[in-house]
């Protein structure tokens, strides 16, 4: 029997890996009658939900949305007063780059119950897999979380001052286009060229890739990479500590530009 | 039967309910056969441990160390080569300010076996019990973590103007006896002393406690509040958002100098 009044869940799916979604998350997955879910999602996230359970992909990828925000606002409107108890599943955490404020603001204006479950982001699934600190003392006291790009796709062109500090990492969200742009600006702010860059697709999924390297190089490394999953940069001294280590099942290479690419998985493969 | 070869993970216990740890992360403590504990980390989450787990509280809080990093080093190395599966809990994520990155070259350097299981940070669970996004669209287009006093206890004084951006959203970590030093060093740098400004004690916790104010009032705010408990200050247009959604039990009441104060939990009560 359903409730009479309906309820809207925002929840952050994590990195990707289903096992590192939080306990209430899944609780809140395991028990939703329809569950709304970017393409960032991982199917075993997925087919945590019930059998029974309305499954929705609004499919935003690379800043495109294949079903518009106003569209997922009243899809969740809709359902949640026909009852339902609604799960909006967000890659990573839902406050970090997730407009989870225009959700929130949307449908509590229109009286919905809505709970937000914050979830693990890709910057500490990247770092817990790659075995680096994104503080570590002497090397970074900030870690600044960023994206390049506007909601109109447009170049952020304001503030690149604020990434110049030397002790800060700086993390780039959604970072596959914008490469050698962000790495062009925090030159230009004055970042050393050799400071230590990354690259990694897919963090926090056993199928993760990294690609490891300087600013100067980065535009370049990212193209040869040819990723196709979501990818995320990460620069600083800190970040220049990212090692394979056991058990992940992993190579690596350093290539002539002194540039390491390395894959993860099951599929260990040298790019 | 203990395995011949001991291991450490680095595990992240998150901001303090049980409930938001990952998947991964209870499965470690369940399985573990010694834990190893900051204070920050709670009970609930100690309990998942099986009853003949060794438990060792290491003590810190505040950047006091009851028991010396060195010392946490040896004994998780002891007892690694022991052969137990040793879990090192840290409060969050341990890539944000945990120190991870002195543990795992300790441990490398010893030929342990590592893994590190990443964690819900403070920031993320704030967020989502006070309802607002740390990157608002228009608000916040970037999110800087950062500590204003470094390992010795005295005060950052480098880097401040990276922190002016007026579309950031900067969070301080372990911020109770700081905030009147973070908004005099934000205001010089050129934030709004109007800019909006939360102090937020046990962060995730049901118990959670909130203060709303501006940066020009935050030192005066934090100190009224006499927190017990860790402290999260979070500084921008999109902490402005901050507010208290059902279906958490919880009261607040602004005060004459335009601060609101809140405390959540099955104990609410206005501070």
């Amino acid at each position: 029997m359903l409730p009479d009044l309906g309820k809207v869940l925002l929840v952050g799916a994590g990195p990707g890996a289903a096992d590192l979604l939080t306990l209430r998350a899944a609780r809140a997955i395991e028990t939703a009658h329809a569950v709304l879910y970017d393409a960032l999602v991982g199917r075993d996230v997925l087919d945590l939900a019930p059998p029974a359970c309305l499954r929705i992909q609004t499919g935003k990828r690379a800043g495109k949305a294949s079903v518009s925000q106003t569209m997922i606002n009243r899809l969740m409107l809709r359902l949640a007063r026909r009852g339902l108890r609604v799960v909006r599943l967000k890659g990573g955490d839902p406050s970090i780059f997730g407009r989870s404020a225009e959700e929130i603001d949307f449908l509590e204006g229109h009286g919905v119950d809505i709970e937000v479950i914050p979830g693990v982001t890709a910057a500490s699934a990247a770092a817990a897999q790659f075995g680096f600190s994104l503080t570590e003392r002497g090397a970074a006291r900030r870690l600044v979380f960023a994206t390049a790009r506007k909601g109109d796709g447009a170049l952020v062109e304001e503030g690149w001052s604020g990434l110049a500090d030397p002790q800060a990492t700086a993390v780039f969200y959604m970072g596959r286009d914008s490469a050698a742009a962000v790495a062009d600006r925090l030159m230009a702010n004055g970042r050393a060229p050799e400071t230590p860059a990354l690259a990694i697709e897919n963090a926090g999924h056993p199928h993760a890739r990294l690609v490891r390297t300087r600013i100067s190089e980065l535009g370049a490394a990212v193209e040869t990479a040819d990723f196709d999953g979501p990818v995320l940069l990460m620069i600083g001294l800190a970040a220049g500590r990212a090692r394979v280590r056991a058990p992940l099942d992993a190579t690596f290479e350093p290539d002539m530009e002194n540039r390491q690419s390395v894959r993860q998985g099951s599929k260990a493969q040298v790019k």
